[in-house]
């Protein structure tokens, strides 16, 4: 089993600094400490676990130490900064292994930039030695690049030439749309193996500043310190972020406000999300005296955990359904609560780690059905599971021999702008993308209770059925579902999900991905004489080469 | 060799019928006129024969017919529209034919697109049955769907189910963003065999309208005379295309204008535009007059045969190298002669078949390399060849022992909005996302001839060598480039070209495309046991349910 559940005292390939409003992000990679067999971590390059705890390190800095204005990203290695994702790792893993590292890898790295744009956290990269392949790509992820100017430290993408795969992590897209590197030297970049240095490489944009080793140091401590003052992180007491309360059995996971159950028969995982009955906290310090506990907080970080678990340990459960239990004023009250504190540096960090967590929803291959029953509690924030799923159903009435009363959805605020999907734009502008006008009209119904006609009338349901309907529609849209072929449902998913505008983040996740799952499926890089295969064995691949 | 010419005359599946301003395009399928053997196009299915007659037909409409100005697109076929690509045909192409034959179906959709948008073109299509897969996908490129309501002829998008690939040719991607359905109807339309038909297929904005049988005829009659009064076509004389003057050989292919000379051992093909030194006529009327002999409509056509003819025939060849000979001024000429002539129909029809035949130049999977070289003519809409390949080089000088004078180029208006990319701005812009001064400063060159240290100087090219270091580095790139992966390289240049914005054309060749072709690779569709290959043999695929 992969844990996505680290902390800095089990860390093996990351050291955090803090130096007043100045984080240091230390990449030191242990070469023993690997995920799986096989392979060494020699040259700080990486496999999912340094990943792992790279996403940890990022969250804490973001939680526990608001007095972090400035984060620098160096290395601990003398060498080098960072060599990329390790080749024999690539080569031992399974496709569905690579597809989800490359994933999670991209999630953390927009991650940094998220930081960047919405938390007034800067991100220096201080190239300290070579950054090459998925190293380099780290750097981009950076605000600035700083690179030591000493005749022979590089950056380079050198996936192209040597492995015959791209540089899919994010690389090329931001080459050429964040760093907007001319295409034609991009093009030279990324076909060579020894990659750019010194001067040119700031001329080509690749870096900000090459500066000479006797130099480097103070350079990155100016701008770090310079990066810092342009944060309104406030400082102050964090928020720790405490070990998740988490049972893992065969059936599922069991959280304290999240449900993960497991039917492998009929291939399906039921997320279940409970709202909690207590009284919010008087103020956004009482939040933050709560810590980790404070529901909002708490909630997202188990529904993490459990998309994460799912994706990467349960393979074959191609549909993944979302249910909430407990009462709609409870969520309504933490809604509201958020949304009032909005402004406080910890509730904005808890809605921004729940509009990531969304984004990483929309961005999981399993069909989403979610579904609205009575007992559930769908209001604002939690009712954007329901326009995320490919399929929502809502039972009109209650069930036969059930006492519980029918369900009734709210929308708040929170569900028109707070919470953009990766194409910028909120889910309820996605989906009626065609019909503007719904929109406004959901946007009426804030403060309202709707029952399954009302959202069945306002289209923010897929369908409302009668409990006879129900027990006839909804275990028939799942089998079937579960029957397809994964791989073009996995296609379909991502193709219709993200209608509208397209932005980094989707180039990233469409284009580039999409891409990179093709070559990582073709001979020339995969198979036996594949150069992934090849790679250190001093033989070169024999490619076939027609262009397709 | 699959060849793309051909005309009305040979026609074995279309029939264009003209009645005034409105043109019938019918699709009547012949079973036995297939393109390879082993497959017979039932039920109005089609392989690429059947698009290149589509794509000439439509080219015919545009340039023979200016009286044209509302297209119906409809069957012949009393049973059914289309039932799309066929699967028999699909299961038994290699990968890299798929995916050629997808692109340039996606190209000629396309294409009916810019009809529309630039040409005063419209375009309805009457549904008279039941269109299926690539045959709403052909539906989805009109303005407007017009269906038959009986009860049973419908749209539907059955490839998921069915055969465990995805609608392809735009089909995901026109659903969600050109007709804006709500995302959760896409996904249940694309999930079930079926489809949807009448009144809820308007409902869905599948099609625009569902008409009883017994009005079909005189609605869509109705409607295809109002879009017609839309346009702002002019009737008269048109051009009528003759065929194009071509003698393939082993090594190449030599037209009028263009020669192609095909390295098989050094994996290369050479494209050269020859301009034509004769006077420009003396206005759109005289250019009309010398019909498809008109230089800018001749290499146009040419260097559009050309292209489709490596990529679909020479698949080896990884490598595609452009050069021009012939007078600068001649070039400068012409381009002249189109930009102050493009209110005239004609002209508009050569300067946008220009433009989509360089769109199709972006999306060649081949490394591009443009030479600019003495005896070269490097101006206006020719110069797109430097901005559209992956590196442009210029030699400074001269070639030792030759008296040829150092090659100049010049830009004209046409470089700077006339010839877009598929992202919707032009090569200049998307060479200069990052330093958009560059391209102020490259116009106010208009009218100057800039030597290789000026071109230089401007970002024009990759590098302006002399004749000692042109020498050592151009072979270099070139076997360089030849030696890596074909799969890195193509999955590297469509992510590094399209830089900026993107638009629908962009998610189709992007996303869609990408995904498609992985899903090309994946056992559950193309294995032994696959879906394509088990389709119509009453065998059911055994899936591999692990998502990825």
């Amino acid at each position: 089993m992969i844990d996505f559940q680290t902390n800095p005292a089990q860390y093996n390939h990351w050291k955090l600094e803090f130096e007043g409003e100045v984080c240091r992000l230390i990449m030191d990679v242990n070469p023993d400490a690997t995920l799986a067999e096989g392979y060494q971590l020699k040259m700080n390059s990486y496999d999912l676990g340094v990943d792992i705890e790279l996403n940890d390190a990022l969250q804490r800095i973001r939680f526990e130490h608001p007095e972090v204005k400035s984060v620098v990203i160096t290395s601990g290695n003398e060498k080098i900064f960072c060599a990329g994702a390790n080749i024999k790792m690539l080569g031992l893993s399974t496709h569905a292994h690579k597809v989800n590292f490359c994933k999670f890898t991209n999630e953390t790295r927009n991650s940094i930039e998220d930081s960047s744009e919405n938390s007034g956290l800067k991100f220096l990269c201080a190239v300290n030695g070579t950054a090459a392949g998925g190293g380099y790509e780290l750097a981009l992820a950076a605000d600035e690049i700083y690179l030591i100017d000493d005749g022979k430290t590089s950056v380079s993408l050198p996936e192209v030439p040597l492995l015959a795969v791209l540089p899919g992590t994010g690389g090329l897209t931001r080459v050429v749309d964040k760093r907007k590197v001319r295409r034609d030297r991009a093009d030279i970049f990324c076909s060579i193996e020894e990659g750019a240095a010194g001067q040119k490489a700031v001329d080509w944009r690749l870096v900000d500043a090459s500066i000479p080793r006797s130099k480097f140091a103070d350079a990155v401590s100016q701008r770090a310190a310079e990066l810092a003052a342009l944060s309104d992180r406030p400082g102050g007491q964090g928020c720790e972020l405490q070990p998740l309360t988490r049972t893992i059995t065969d059936s599922g996971v069991e959280y304290s406000t999240v449900s993960v159950e497991v039917d492998r028969e009929g291939r399906t995982a039921t997320v279940t999300i409970k709202t909690n009955d207590a009284a919010m906290p008087a103020d956004a310090d009482a939040a933050l005296a709560q810590g980790s506990d404070f529901w909002a907080l708490r909630m997202t970080r188990e529904l993490d955990d459990a998309i994460l678990h799912l994706r990467a340990n349960e393979l074959e459960e191609g549909v993944m359904i979302f249910k909430t239990a407990g009462d709609l004023d409870a969520v309504l009250a933490a809604d509201a609560f958020l949304q009032a504190n909005a402004g406080h540096w910890f509730i904005r960090e808890t809605i921004a780690y729940f509009k990531r967590v969304m984004k990483r929803v929309d961005m999981t291959s399993r069909t989403l059905v979610t579904l609205v029953e009575p007992g559930s509690c769908f209001g604002g924030l939690l009712a954007e599971l329901m326009f995320a799923a490919d399929r929502c159903y809502m039972l009109e009435g209650q069930f036969e021999g059930d006492d519980t009363p029918e369900a009734q959805v709210a929308l708040t605020a929170m569900n028109f702008g707070t919470l953009p999907m990766s194409n910028a734009i909120s889910r309820l502008d996605t989906r009626f993308l065609g019909e503007p006008e719904s929109v406004e009209k959901a946007q009426t119904t804030i403060g309202q209770k709707l029952d399954a006609a009302a959202c069945n009338e306002l289209g923010l349901v897929t369908d409302a059925l009668d409990d006879i309907d129900w027990e006839d529609e909804v275990p028939h849209v799942i089998q079937s579902r579960a029957s397809y072929s994964p791989d073009a449902l996995t296609g379909l998913e991502a193709n219709l999900r993200f209608a509208g505008p397209e932005t980094m983040e989707t180039k990233i996740f469409g284009r580039l991905t999409a891409w990179q799952n093709w070559i990582f499926q073709r001979p020339n890089a995969v198979a036996e004489g594949g150069a992934l295969k090849l790679y250190g064995t001093g033989t070169r691949p024999t490619y076939d080469f027609k262009r397709v």
